[in-house]
């Protein structure tokens, strides 16, 4: 996809990771769309609302986010671009707040996992879950609690002019998070691409392995495989692959073909051009 | 592992699905005992303070639970056998309290999923998040609140003497959850055998076709494969890998050896028979 003007969806309240993810993707854009939840981000991006959405699909600390998986499966929209953002978490508090003051420190559950160790480390201080990142937040300027702290975006201290006590918390630097842009209509992706796909296998001995040989006979590069359980059949699964290239390549199309004889449905999420890691990008209140 | 009487750890409070897991798997045992997180479990039996642990691992609606895969790796514990439960979720609520009065339900995020078009049915009740199924229970049960209900199992009903408004309000019946049992010994398991395995691949093309080939060759059955990302190494990841058999059989033996030439590393997580579907045994309160 280019990076022309869009409406972009993303979940969470504004300052949210995904917000900052659809900002650098989009860095021309100043429509972006906060949405209570990744359901109703597919349905309205679905229903043409708007241009695009973007969503989390995996992070180098927690893996896959299942939700996005189980979602791509329900919806026949396209994946038109991914990014790689690096997640820099921090603790946020009311102005003049002191570290030894905290009780409570609201995030999203992920959030509170990728900094267990700092969370840990503050003795006195329980963990308690919020729906969000930047809801959290939100929260603490809406109740001006001073015993309390978020662990959000540095985008998410900005907007609500809240203080960091601390940056970089999380338990592990290498933390990246892989947004994919979601779209109604497929666009011819810039090089090197991949392709994004899921199936299924009839219940026989040896069909994963069959399935993975179409790639490997043609030298497709697997970039990842993730099985989910489909749903009301105890113990079958749905695969999802990404592989490196795009259905416009004999080989890719051949492998595509072969894998339809294997599988009892194959289903194409999109091709779109392979994602850099970016860092964050912060953009000042108001701008 | 053999059924006989043993000290077995479980994560949540009395009444919570892993506790009817563990008293299934052993009916002759009533030493069962709570632990508050999957690390805590994990740590006591590796400390040697209980015989053996109990852990859910998969979900066949809600898919693999990443805590457990990533703490087999972090510990030396040996996996000793399994168990597939069937999950019945129930509406529970203080004695007398009717639907249309509920306003919250509490209960942990998993089963709220598994539970939302139930609860999404009740217009005027909003999902609240407790930490456990059967603590959300015990929750009811000291505040008396006569606005609110927990989803959890029947046996969670019953100990806390509360009332079962609804039954079996999953989305779907076809909902199960495969526990494994862990202990620091491994025992000689009986048939039909599965082994449990956890990997890492070389970073160059073609290596998990290659890694999986090994058990193709040797018609070896894979029962579940599932990546988890490698600590501090985005986009890397460790694949975790069920099989028919035994190291104690040429066969598996030789994959073995064979998948060692491939891999950076890998470690047998235990070998153990492989567990019925087994629906839920309740047991009547003091017994």
């Amino acid at each position: 996809m280019g990076k022309e003007k869009a409406t972009v969806a993303f979940q969470g309240e504004l300052g949210a990771f995904s917000e900052i993810a659809a900002r650098t993707f989009f860095p021309e854009t100043l429509d972006v769309v906060p949405q209570p939840t990744f359901s109703s981000l597919f349905e309205t991006v679905d229903r043409g609302t708007y241009t695009c959405g973007i969503v989390p699909i995996e992070n180098t600390l927690m893996g896959s986010i299942h939700e996005t998986y189980d979602l791509l499966l329900e919806y026949n929209l396209k994946i038109v671009g991914e990014i790689k953002l690096r997640i820099v978490h921090n603790l946020i508090v009311n102005l003049g707040v002191r570290l030894n003051e905290i009780r409570q420190i609201f995030s999203q559950p992920p959030a509170l996992a990728q900094c267990s160790k700092f969370i840990r480390s503050l003795k006195c201080a329980e963990a308690k879950v919020a729906y969000d990142t930047a809801g959290a937040v939100k929260y603490l300027k809406e109740t001006g609690a001073r015993n309390a702290a978020a662990i959000a975006s540095e985008q998410a201290a900005i907007n609500y002019g809240l203080e960091i006590l601390r940056t970089g918390i999380e338990n592990n630097h290498q933390n990246y998070t892989r947004f994919i842009v979601i779209a109604k209509e497929e666009t011819k992706p810039e090089e090197p691409t991949k392709t994004s796909i899921v199936f299924d296998l009839k219940n026989t001995p040896g069909t994963l392995f069959k399935s993975l040989s179409v790639f490997a006979q043609r030298d497709i590069n697997l970039l990842k495989i993730e099985s989910r359980p489909l749903d009301g059949k105890p113990w079958e699964y749905a695969f999802y692959l990404d592989f490196e290239g795009h259905p416009d390549q004999e080989s890719c199309l051949r492998a595509l073909e072969n894998l339809r004889e294997i599988a009892s449905f194959v289903k194409i999420l999109g091709s779109y051009k392979q994602g850099a890691s970016v860092e964050n990008r912060i953009r000042k209140k108001g701008t």
